[in-house]
């Protein structure tokens, strides 16, 4: 999406230097906008683990690269140590983020793509960069038709309401900064605003970590998307008075029967738009369905991360990066990272497929061939 | 309540010194622990409007003292002169909060008080300082009282559950710290603490103003309760697992038909209580109640607040206060204060009459003078 007036994606090959990968250093996002060139795997691999680059689709594509990296500094005296390089190298970027299910997905594919070439190091190499390319680019096609399918949505209130601005409350950060290009959740958003719909977003600031309040108001305002930041406390005030259309989440894993595991406090919007009949959909992949767990609620287990991103946060002080201190110094404080919205809250699924129920009949009418 | 080993008040006069009245700097909590002497009308202005104090219940009291402060600095020369001296004052201390209710109310008696007595200036300044402490007194009575009856909607779960910890989620500050004494919602927690019932407080951080992690999880913590700061999201995903046994929260207004209007984000929360079945009680004085308003939702008016308070937050960087940038730059941000729980989401109401139903008719019988 666009960055000023120019187009980027979160990671792409340097356009002068075939041996450089180029990504957007979120960290200090929204305060500054730095490219950092990765030239090295032991550098992506930094970059993934200390968050660089985060969100799922964009940690598959930042593997894919790695192991792009990877092939280019293998030993290639012979092909057993060319093979022995590369698998060192797979194994480090997997160790990254453990729990990232697209991290191993991406450096699976690149191992089989690349033992499947005869040895010749330029072709191997070359299969490494072509594949990198292709798991961004599939990212980034998955996350535009999620955006087509959405865009129906936010169309047809925009019909009913005769032109005014459609309002759409998203939580968390399911934009473009977190795949390739467009996002899940923002897809269709961005999609409305191309075609000059007139759409506005209000955007949860997502405590703790504050992934809206950073991540998504600089991505729709860079893209020219108006925009409002509210505290994860007002949506259902918002709701109560008719000042939101359509509820627009991501999902970090969706049962196969509709349960969607997200950002801790979707299941709060859940309610909140349920209560106020406000339509709440979630925008995924296929690559997010959990095709075994029934229960969500019971059987997604739950990461509780550092009590520290509770009681301190970071922002912009006379120029600088700052944490301060929020709490008491004694106080403890707990940090569940997600939690899960019961199907019955769920009014559909935005799939790059199409739109379904969320049910286990609805899922299963647009994957047809996932039937046991 | 006890700070360290040592029982305070939000509010008392100097013991070693007549003329001047002891405040806690709320400003500074939770980083540090200053009392402030207040000596003259126009202190206790700039401590009622910039904040020093803040709540309902102190900011009545605090009134009142600056009545006592008035009556001590008055022009003595005539009595014409003195009822002047003490009429200007009023003005000024009921300028510095406009909305607040107690505000109003406290000064109004002092002026009432101070009249009724004949012209003699020791007896009038003699006359403010009794009514500026009954003002206090019944403000901690009153809560007091509240905690009497609400420690046994504790007790019962605490023997339903054999004596295992009661785990109690609450939202913003009605603590002691909002009052004389004591507090509304956490004058039951209090009082079960005290009695040696185990119980576990879930501290909701309360964004923007953070009245929560900053105010709650401080005074629990100096008087010695378990406790556990979370940030807003978290509320539903604990009651889903079974980790809330009940919710008890405080009220800016309540409607005579059960509405509650609370910090924003308390309809939230009362949602995600109802969908788990775990009771959500509102704790409050009788002066918190609105006889006029029926429909709570669509007629009390909701305050909004500088947008600044949500782009940016206070906290402790190397030791000092400092004020860090949140959001993009150019981000807008809204910053509703309120929001109304309608009297269906709240399992009822705890006064000091009494516990009674969230309902017009529930209301009316503890208070049957109000019936029309």
């Amino acid at each position: 999406m666009n960055v000023g007036d120019k187009h980027y994606r979160t990671i792409w090959p340097h356009p002068d230097d075939q041996a450089t990968v180029q990504i957007i250093d979120q960290r200090l996002l929204p305060h500054r906008f730095v490219i950092e060139d990765v030239r090295t795997v032991d550098q992506m691999c930094t970059a993934i683990r200390d968050m660089h680059v985060r969100g799922a689709g964009l940690i598959g594509a930042a593997a894919g690269y790695g192991m792009y990296l990877a092939a280019l500094e293998a030993d290639d005296t012979c092909e057993a140590a060319f093979d022995a390089s590369l698998q060192r190298s797979a194994q480090q970027l997997m160790a990254t983020r453990p729990t990232a299910v697209n991290l191993e997905w991406a450096v699976e594919r690149q191992l089989v793509a690349i033992g499947a070439i005869d040895w010749d190091v330029p072709a191997k190499i070359e299969t490494a960069r072509r594949t990198a390319q292709e798991i961004a680019d599939e990212d980034a096609a998955f996350c535009r038709r999620i955006g087509e399918h959405g865009v129906r949505l936010i169309s047809e209130i925009s019909r009913s309401k005769c032109g005014e601005t459609v309002n759409v409350l998203t939580h968390c950060n399911a934009g473009w900064l977190a795949f390739v290009d467009y996002g899940t959740a923002t897809a269709p958003i961005y999609a409305a605003h191309d075609r000059e719909i007139p759409v506005h977003v209000w955007v949860d600031e997502t405590r703790p970590r504050n992934q809206g309040a950073r991540l998504t108001a600089w991505e729709l305002g860079e893209h020219g998307v108006p925009h409002t930041i509210i505290a994860d406390n007002t949506g259902g005030h918002l709701m109560q008075h008719g000042l939101v259309d359509i509820v627009i989440t991501g999902t970090d894993r969706t049962t196969y029967t509709g349960d969607v595991a997200n950002k801790i406090g979707t299941y709060l919007k859940a309610l909140a738009a349920h209560d106020n009949d406000v339509p709440f959909y979630v925008a995924l992949p296929s690559s997010t369905f959990d095709w075994k767990i029934r229960d969500g609620v019971k059987e997604i287990p739950i990461e509780q991360r550092d009590a520290t991103e509770v009681r301190t946060i970071t922002g912009l002080s006379k120029g600088e990066m700052t944490a301060v201190l929020l709490t008491p110094e004694t106080s403890p404080a707990a940090n569940y990272a997600f939690d899960v919205t019961p199907a019955r809250l769920v009014t559909g699924l935005i799939t790059e497929r199409g739109i379904c129920h969320a049910s286990e009949e609805g899922v299963l009418s647009l994957y047809p061939e996932k039937h046991s």
